[in-house]
């Protein structure tokens, strides 16, 4: 192998191995002083549930949560009714991802259809229709989609309200897995409205929003659009063990990431990265591209001997090893240079190879 | 009312009204610089790891998770076998304040048996072994004890040996809830070889090292004594929603907390703080009080008129309600002034009310 | 031990050593004949469920299941909320009887309250009512009652409709385990009018009628009093494994049940056997026994040394060892030729044992 | 429509329209005398669990259940460990037709693979080993096949012993799902050694041998071929609702179906039948047919504005509405005059279906 240049400070590897915003851990320090009642029923708490109504604009309920897969099974919990089945893709973070920890808690199958771009359809929907009504099959109850998907795309506004429709006119409610919804509208648009547009407007009933991926030490927020959902969900949040008991902390990060729009701008920062990141290795001799990225991942695949050093010399996740297709994801704290230390090593070990061949 | 003089700064609501000790919020900041990988692949961990196996003098394996009541299911989940059950005190937190989350996780009954004082004994055990061998009833597997218990008692070293004998001769584990066990080892003795008589050399199986309780921003260890019941655990901890994506952070809170001993410092204090509450109230007419306090937690019973006002003054929580028994609780971060303005009031309170009837 | 007179053909061990009455044999040979839909879609499911309407005088829907815990299974996951729990005594069948597969299944805790009496009252209800709304713990939703009880007891109409009254305030609904309700209905009146009394308008909204243990091969009907409770109990009823595929022949034998009240006869009978038994072994020297028995159950304490050489003779459970208490129980097929070759047997050795002290 | 000839007798809906044979009626009413210990403590199923032993030739342990969702539920809750999955095709009953059942139950995601044929193959299971290790991934623990498939097809000895292998070089264990394992036996050389070889000889860990399709009234058997497997399953058989009371009814069923190989006799019947029917269906104008049979079940295409005629003539179930593709089955019962009876029908329609276009 040539001789690489120096690594990046910050990998490539995904957006949950950067740190928190300094806002976030200064909010953390800022809300340790004195004594707060816990389990939620603190001061920042309010005023974030306060700020949640006024991001989206409507009067939903807001239940903070620890990690994206606590936020998940509670947003399901919260929906789902006896017998009833959740509609996914084959690429859905809850099937794939979460360790079975929905079928166990929920006791529900997860019907997760193929889906090459990780996007659901209508007819996705449709195509499980005839199971209603039929005792010897689960009965479809919600519609769960991930928003920008697992593969780094995105639903189009339209694309979601059609979703909707669909789900409730079949009686389906609908569940957002946000954990990257910031990149989704930073992409699409970028403003609270799109964000509205995306959601309340569209027709979903419960999205997750995620904070972790996007410059905090770890929380997210179960945002129910329509309240009247959220009903059992404090009882249900204790039960899969979200419930902090210092909730003033979660809160607090929470108010630092919706002051002036950070959430925003963090989340557009790290797809700017990832654009940059790709106009810097397409064209480079032996890497597979596709268009450039909407959000904050790329999926090139990369002549197969040069995975191993070039993820030795800054680690990277593999994403499809038949193909030797590999992932590589932008933060809220990559910097131009690590994008350029990495495209340069990249280019180094790939001219290499291409010379020797 | 008689004017009652001004509140504590610190109120004794409870040890999670407490905000973080210093040095924690000192090593999230610490921690905080670069990327790390996530879910526990980072250094902090791998360090943390190595310091609970320093501190029980053993080769533990320790997961950490986010809450207490993470923590307990996580640690059930890993004993219990199918149909089991688990054996309880009816004051036990994972059977009263747990929502029902470790049936529902598990799938498996409690056993709560009836402890006036909250501590299980070898005859509770004993009581169901007839269940064992019949099909027609839950197989007890699981014997699951606090330390300290819910209403501030202490099993002793002894005691907890001969449960742990008494449960491993009918083929049962055993767990224990130590949420406030730092609070139990400043009691009964104070150091690292009193842990390790309670726990390991007992012949706990599983142990649930608190640190929320104990000055920690949120975190907990569940701390797997026989790390061959480890196994499926790292699974487990996905499924019940308690892997930390960005795990650096609960490992460097638990670093600091194990620095020099700091837990076993909070503790103690928290525990002299109690004493010296129980000093001051003691006495005063028209309260009853127990003896002094062994761990940071007092039950007393008030005149039915003065809780209310009390409370507004300076919050706490009811205990008994149909006895008027309440619970005030010290904390890592309480001061001996609060201890004596609060001692006052009550004090006040109290004196107006015996002078009037 | 004393020669012992020639032991009863049949045993008092319990009503389900009996096999089917002739006529549900004879019903399931009849319903044997051609083709018939699976799953209930038979003309002998569709008589069935008329014939339980005629027979509550109601609207009411029933459902089919093969056994006793199958059929509280379904009844209990029909009225289960999200988070809630059920209630019931210590003695309950669901809560000490079906190896937790309640629990397994639905969720949920069991909260089972002492009764020395195996009897509900509202003050247990009311108990409870503390928990509702604290996110910290199980909500109370559904009050479960076995009428005959575990322990031979009986619920008057005015003692359901009190227990039914104070749930309903409390928004909680009521489970009736019917599992021996003929006995009851028997023993309070005999006729449809009481059936009527002790459920439907008492309002008990499900009610397990048992059939096993009143004459039938193996069937149970889930009789929903408020149908729409019913409306996810098709898809439930598959989950719990109790749909059968040929239907017809559990139909066939509740229709053989249901014919000329053969159903309260049969009851009767083991009331009366039960009766009979009373005063044959009343008097016997060195026998404890309560009041003549309401259903079919007696609980007689027994010289210590005379339990095995007697269970060798004829076969019947011990109920409470510390006690030497044990359970002698009559069934649809006791003759009084049974009753008194038995008493006879127990007095001849009671009385040499009498005689030998 | 032109007019039909008369109906068949017995249709061609399914093998569980069929009733029981009638020495499985006799043998109920033979072992309905007396009283008999309840919960297979009684000598049928003694009998019963040995002739099991003399079946398989081996030292299995045999577990009676009512229906075969319940069978399939307590075999795989037998086999899974923590945080473990199912690997199943996206035909298996199990995944399809049982409503959730097994998620819930058994809290586990069942990973269905897309099989054309319905059978799985080691590259399906080979496929799945990647997650193998991860604590983010379900666990593959049980492979899950059925045999005859849900299509109609059958797994060879060589195809059954190399999943077994792959399996268990994995890590895995093998369940057969056998509710038509008789047709299986009876098709691939129709003897006892055929049933060795495809199940204890291939390493098959648990099969459920059916018998509600083939001839029963209500029973299955869960078979454990490696005894250890089934350490805790009269536990877990109470906990999903499948312990009959009565048990000697379900064992004197199953007595009936081993006495002289009855069951490879009604299988082989049934089979023979389908056979029948595709000789004399195959070349109707108008109806599209896979080669002939190899149990008991064909799928053939029609000509769409047949379908609701014929199915209100004699019914029968659609299979792929989009393609008009219906399910013909035979069963126990099936007499030759039926076949006949139907495919003049069947042929009647097409011709004239035919002559009109």
């Amino acid at each position: 192998m040539v001789q690489l240049p120096p690594a990046p400070a910050r990998s490539f590897a995904s957006d949950n191995v950067a740190g928190a915003h300094p806002a976030v851990i200064e909010a953390i320090a800022g809300a340790n002083h004195g004594h707060a009642a816990p389990y939620g029923e603190d001061p920042w708490t309010a005023e974030c549930e306060a700020r949640f109504r006024d991001l989206f604009g409507a009067d939903v309920t807001t239940l903070l949560t620890f990690n994206g897969t606590g936020a998940n099974v509670l947003a399901l919990a919260s929906l789902l009714g006896p017998a009833e089945a959740v509609i996914c893709t084959d690429w859905a973070h809850i099937t794939v991802d979460e360790t079975g920890g929905p079928e166990r808690f929920l006791g529900a199958k997860l019907i997760d259809l193929p889906a090459p771009d990780a996007k659901l359809t209508p007819e996705h929907i449709r195509s499980q229709a005839h199971l209603l009504g039929s005792p010897h099959h689960v009965q479809p109850g919600v519609v769960s989609i991930t928003q920008s998907t697992e593969l780094g795309t995105l639903y189009s506004v339209d694309e979601v309200t059609a979703l909707c429709e669909t789900a409730h006119d079949l009686g389906m409610t609908v569940h957002m897995d946000g954990a990257r919804l910031a990149n989704a509208v930073a992409s699409l648009g970028g403003g609270v409205e799109t964000l509205r547009a995306l959601t309340v407007a569209a027709g979903v009933d419960v999205v997750t929003f995620g904070g972790t991926k996007n410059g905090l030490l770890a929380g997210e927020a179960v945002v129910y659009l329509r309240p009247e959902l959220a009903r059992r969900a404090p009882f249900l949040r204790k039960q899969v063990n979200q419930l902090a008991s210092k909730m003033r902390f979660v809160a607090a990060q929470f108010l630092a990431l919706l002051e002036d729009e950070l959430w925003l701008a963090l989340a557009a920062h790290a797809n700017a990265m990832c654009r940059l990141l790709h106009e810097q290795v397409a064209g480079i001799p032996g890497i597979e591209l596709d268009g450039p990225p909407v959000v904050n991942s790329l999926f090139p695949v990369l002549p197969a001997e040069l995975i191993e050093p070039l993820r030795a010399w800054s680690f990277f996740w593999d994403w499809d090893v038949s193909r030797h297709q590999v992932r590589w994801m932008t933060a809220w704290d990559t910097r131009p240079e690590d994008v350029l230390a990495f495209a340069a090593g990249v280019r180094t070990a790939c001219e290499a190879t291409a010379s020797k061949n």
